[in-house]
């Protein structure tokens, strides 16, 4: 078994619990940090170690270009690479390749890097194999992802592909012992093709499975629906993981429909323009009203960042665009966030995410 | 005593000792990182900690404009804005101010900001006032520093503004108990005027003397004459500081002049730029015969980069512009020139400075 998913208490929907891997476990739900070109930007691989990540990302689509797959397994593969011992997960490139226009076939895509202009393919076989070549624990299948709103026959067309690219990334898979293949259903918004997609993608048999193609720009309302569609259709056993969320009402609302895994490069995205994540909401570190506070980022948080800096003094950093700015604003946003997941796993075992839930609307509704 | 320099052992006119002062102590020669803007640039306070840096640098220039010397004082000061509790140093700002192509009277100078070309000025007693509020442990005189090349009646008018500003300086300064305050001696690459600029400077009784306007480009064999001549005017027993000085080579021989203390931007700039300092001299990180290694930057060098990471990830990191590349080369580089600082203690102490001068010349001349 690559991958085993041990549930250790549920509430409503929502569960926590441990992956194990052959490389080790991690926590859900969980929070994946997003690493796309083999560093969490701005910060490095000690930095993730001192806020206790247990599971970050890479990105095929930038990683095969830069430095090239066979170069990260020539040196040993993802993990060597980058000096990480925690678990890595990579997405299959899709999502990036999709918003670069390309010549898409039933074969596959067909891209230009945005490097160098260069043209490459992207098949379902060939992101198998790259990814077996950087050599994540978990990788993701090649997925068609339409952007939203879309025409329904387009979301359609895009299941029907998503469909039998998974069927010819299964069949590729030979990586077997040590890496799991995650399915992905697509769907859009309509709520009958999320099921369909679900249930086509589960008859494969995956590792675990993904939710593609959400959290896209559309609204939450429109989101949901999808999602809890989607979800109900997911094997309880395996693990369930939300693509692309790193809001915190999005997450904890994904939990609540029993998600296990999330990603975003919000935290940093954020981080980088010095908005902050608090127990009391966001925070534009540059405003004048902090120009002179002693106060930290957030009183509750425990993080290096928030343990002896001031507001005062990231608003100056921030200011004058010291690139130390983005550093400690990317790791008080990395690790408010996995505090956050921390809560929520604890709310879980007590029964009261509802309360959690709450809260966390009341804060970040503001 | 505000400061005062314990000297250990000698090298010729080499020497290696202590300064204390209120805050502690401090070994001599020691480099100084430069954290202009109130960091050292894409690092961290915890950083410089974990490197063990004794003493750093902040820039009056552009702490007075931003986010201005009276905000600091209000939040503690320097130290406490920056939560550094090692030694600190400011400079006047008259490096930077000289640049702008200032208005200079015998008043002082009346420069544009670079921030947003608001009109400020800065004057010899200004320049001990807001050092005062940002309150380093020791502050520089205002200077006058001329470009090199430059007319001899261009560096004499400088040496004797120089002059009459320290003098202004000097009867300004009023924070005498926890706060020294040191002049400078000009003269250009003019030996003769730099024998007059340090006699007119040390008759001022100053807690200890920088040579300015050196190292601002001129070759070495015009910079040693001059650099010579001056240390030899200073007292022995008081801290000799060499401004702007960041290469091997030039630091080892400003050492067997009997220099205590530098600065430079170089290690920081050279690591934004994928350019390190190793015991083999200068390496390009970007440079694709490091593709595919895993040797660390320096083998010797016990710094966290080269325990940890490739030159091969380095490179990678390097080439996609990703910031944690600029963290890790600085990191990397502050830690080499630390160590080589130890390493001229050290030979100093044994009496083998001959050796390691010879050494680095023999690497960092290639």
């Amino acid at each position: 078994m690559k991958l085993k998913l041990d549930i250790v208490a549920t509430d409503g929907l929502a569960r926590t619990g441990t992956v194990s891997t052959a490389r080790g476990s991690f926590t859900t739900p969980v929070f994946m940090p997003v690493g796309t070109r083999g560093t969490v930007r701005a910060v490095r691989t000690s930095d993730m170690e001192r806020l206790g990540a247990e599971i970050i990302l890479g990105n095929n689509y930038h990683l095969m270009l830069k430095p090239g797959a066979e170069l990260i397994a020539d040196l040993g593969g993802l993990h060597a690479f980058e000096d990480w011992s925690g678990h890595m997960l990579t997405d299959s490139g899709g999502y990036q390749v999709f918003s670069l226009n390309p010549k898409v076939s039933e074969a596959g895509v067909r891209f230009q890097s945005t490097y160098d202009g260069s043209y490459h393919e992207l098949t379902p076989e060939g992101a198998v194999r790259t990814q077996e070549l950087l050599g994540a624990d978990i990788q993701m299948v090649l997925d068609v992802c339409s952007a939203l709103p879309a025409e329904r026959s387009v979301i359609a067309a895009a299941v029907e592909r998503t469909a039998a690219w998974a069927e010819r990334a299964r069949g590729a898979h030979q990586r077997t012992a040590d890496q799991a293949l995650f399915g992905i259903v697509q769907g859009g918004a309509e709520v009958d093709l999320r099921i369909e997609s679900a249930r086509r993608t589960v008859a494969l048999d995956f590792d675990g499975y993904a939710i593609g193609g959400l959290s896209v720009g559309e609204s939450r309302a429109v989101m949901l629906p999808a999602l809890e569609a989607a979800v109900a259709e997911l094997p309880s056993s395996q693990p369930r993981y939300f693509m692309g969320l790193g809001d915190p009402i999005g997450i904890i609302e994904a939990v609540a429909l029993g998600v296990d895994m999330m990603d975003c490069v919000l935290p940093t995205r954020l981080g980088r323009h010095g908005t902050l994540l608090t127990d009391s909401g966001r925070l534009n570190i540059k405003r004048a009203e902090f120009a002179r506070s002693t106060e930290p980022i957030d009183n509750n948080c425990p993080c290096e960042v928030c343990q002896r800096h001031s507001r005062a003094y990231l608003r100056h950093l921030a200011n004058v665009s010291e690139p130390t700015a983005a550093t400690l604003c990317s790791l008080h946003n990395l690790a408010w966030l996995l505090g956050f997941m921390d809560r929520i796993r604890h709310a879980i075992s007590k029964g009261t995410l509802a309360d959690l839930r709450a809260e966390t609307h009341e804060v970040w509704s503001r």
